[in-house]
């Protein structure tokens, strides 16, 4: 097949183009994913790449075609996120002026970040729409250009060069997942794998609570959605492209949804197993294959790790979820008789069955106490479901009262 | 030069052997740390080896090599860390009954992990000392062969083959960093880079709480400690090989010691920065580089990160501890008058200023309250100093009184 709006020799330009300035990150075999899976999962470590995000390819093609053409004027971007990063370090790379407006809200670190690759970053309106706006007044007062994050034929070859590096590492890949939010990743990565490879199957990854492009292969036209409401920021987009979806919906092989919950455990998962640090969206192709939402047994399947930019403070919030669902963590109330040793008693229980002690809290107002009662909360540490059985067990056959929570 | 002990012809053996066996890690330029310190900083990515440690090199030689002779006795470590998974993965390639004994307190995740390479766990003992008098009564019953975690020259050929590698991919290298705690994988890499190349230096890296190679360093002989404290258990060692400590004191061009609050903050960058997760020990060589303590500019310097097994509970607590010091967690108290309303006047203000309430909790106790008054400890996440400064600055300008803690 040959696709006129984006050609095969658009992307291999970008590939030239990139070549000197990014890294070609590595294509690993995952031996626990492929165990868990029974296909050969690879991941394409993206996360790795400058900036830690494959944004910076589609901003590095963009910026260097537009140089090649001539166009040598500062660009603005829109975007609190990876987008920002890789314009900003991609203007860099050309000396070209790059200013980049994020919501007022935005993290002092993706700030410092952004100004850290060389731009300027100029602080307005609560949300997207909002800096958007301020971002074309800037467009037009300056005579600089709009670098859109997906709808772009440009922009979109950059992102394909992802697609022509699978292909040459891995030859006989059958199945590639890559996540999914305007588009532009997806689409560039279909128009890639499908002119050089038409066997090879690429889907698409969205959040439960970002389905936009779900929907619109499924109802084969461009829908957008009220809301986008997901841990995964990355991919978390109301309106994806019409220039996107129309490659995807044309010639995509579909498109999967996961949950909040999939992305975390997939997250976490990376981390232990692969030891690499995985963002939301990045993860999401993970949580698919994991989650059983295609069939990937006896395949060679490319999971792209789109990229590693999260926050440790939310790391922080997956490993406690984690640790929960696991049974690392357990909560339960004892009622205790009032009165001096009691506590100690009842704690040196836990001592004796290896229990570490994470909160302690005394109630004595919890409805049901008797006059010479009190309630007490506990959080502990455990190795697992059955070491945190025993714990309770042992209590219980001290003689406490305990109850789960 | 040429080391009778450990001639470069064993380590190359040992090469060929493991080539087809485990993988040939990635050597990373660190942008951030080049930029950082003024050196070219490369990370040697042993953290994902298979079964995420260098040890696995050695243990595989080791085994590789008995076999060879005819030694096909099943084999037996004691240990509760990397060197447990390298020998139980090593012997399970060669199809060879292995067992580890580890102290009966060992986490159950390291059991598991164990256990999943097709070893036989034995628990035994409070201590390692205890483990290794049961290895050793194992091995006298049962015939079987002790392999000793470093004070033995075919392990530490095989982890000397991480050198080669070094000096394949990255011929102009100047320093090596290399952790260091029995001295295997130093004594290995020392061995194999000076007899290829001496111009390149090789210095080991120790934790201050486990530093008996730096003292041995120093006074020329093999020293033990009393102790090994440290967060970095993989190189907690209180007495390290003779025959390591032999090469490394010939032909080792220094010792280094790194605090545990520097290995935590390495720790932290490599999961930021470099999005890996790196255990303690593995994470002590950027440690190094980043305190100062080696003087790199200029130089091409590669820091081997020698491992990747860390629990995430304690990658949390870290994450945790690295949030304190950049001042992204504020703790304050606040005196409020006992009366409904009070609180969510203040709260009010907490909200207007963007800082999220981590922890909230009322003390009616305190000392030095009116009977109208209560005191109200507060946890919140704030963007920085700055920002953190500016909440309290907000609270006092609203007629809080605010006390640090």
């Amino acid at each position: 097949m040959e696709l006129e709006c984006l050609p095969l020799s658009e992307i291999m330009t970008a590939s030239r183009r990139l070549k000197s300035v990014l890294h070609h990150t590595e294509l690993d075999l995952s031996s626990t994913f492929s165990r868990m899976t029974g296909g050969n999962i690879y991941l394409k470590c993206e996360n790795r790449q400058k900036t830690g995000s494959f944004k910076i390819r589609g901003a590095t093609n963009k910026i260097s075609a537009m140089v090649e053409r001539g166009e040598r004027v500062p660009v603005v971007a829109s975007s609190a996120g990876n987008h920002a990063q890789g314009v900003a370090y991609a203007a860099n790379t050309f000396g070209i002026p790059a200013t980049i407006v994020m919501p007022a809200a935005a993290p002092i670190a993706k700030v410092q970040a952004t100004e850290g690759y060389g731009a300027k970053v100029v602080l307005a309106g609560t949300c997207y729409d909002e800096a958007y706006a301020k971002a074309c007044e800037i467009c037009e007062e300056e005579g600089a250009a709009f670098l859109h994050p997906y709808n772009d034929y440009e922009v979109m070859a950059g992102q394909g060069t992802l697609g022509l590096e699978i292909l040459g590492d891995l030859p006989t890949v059958d199945v590639i997942l890559v996540p999914a939010g305007g588009g532009g990743l997806l689409a560039g990565m279909i128009a890639a794998v499908k002119q050089v490879n038409p066997r090879v199957q690429v889907y698409g990854v969205q959040a439960e609570g970002a389905d936009a492009i779900a929907r619109s292969f499924r109802e084969k036209k461009l829908v957008t959605t009220d809301s986008a409401s997901t841990i995964a920021d990355g991919i978390a987009v109301k309106s994806p492209g019409n220039l996107t979806v129309d490659i995807i919906n044309r010639y995509g092989d579909g498109v999967l949804t996961v949950s909040d919950n999939e992305i975390s455990g997939a997250i976490l998962l990376l981390m232990e197993r692969c030891k690499q640090i995985v963002e939301p969206a990045g993860a999401s192709t993970v949580a698919a294959v994991l989650s059983g939402k295609l069939d990937v047994k006896g395949k060679n399947v490319v999971c792209v790790l789109s990229g590693g930019n999260i926050d440790v403070s939310f790391v922080q919030s997956i490993i406690e979820q984690g640790m929960v669902a696991r049974h690392r963590r357990i909560r339960f109330v004892v009622k205790l008789r009032d009165k001096p040793g009691s506590l100690v008693q009842m704690l040196s229980v836990l001592a004796q069955n290896n229990a570490n002690i994470l909160t302690i809290e005394h109630d004595k107002l919890a409805a049901g106490l008797k006059p010479d009662e009190t309630s007490v909360h506990i959080a502990c540490e455990v190795g697992g479901k059955a070491h945190g059985d025993a714990v309770l067990k042992a209590l219980r056959e001290s003689g406490y009262e305990v109850e789960i929570n």
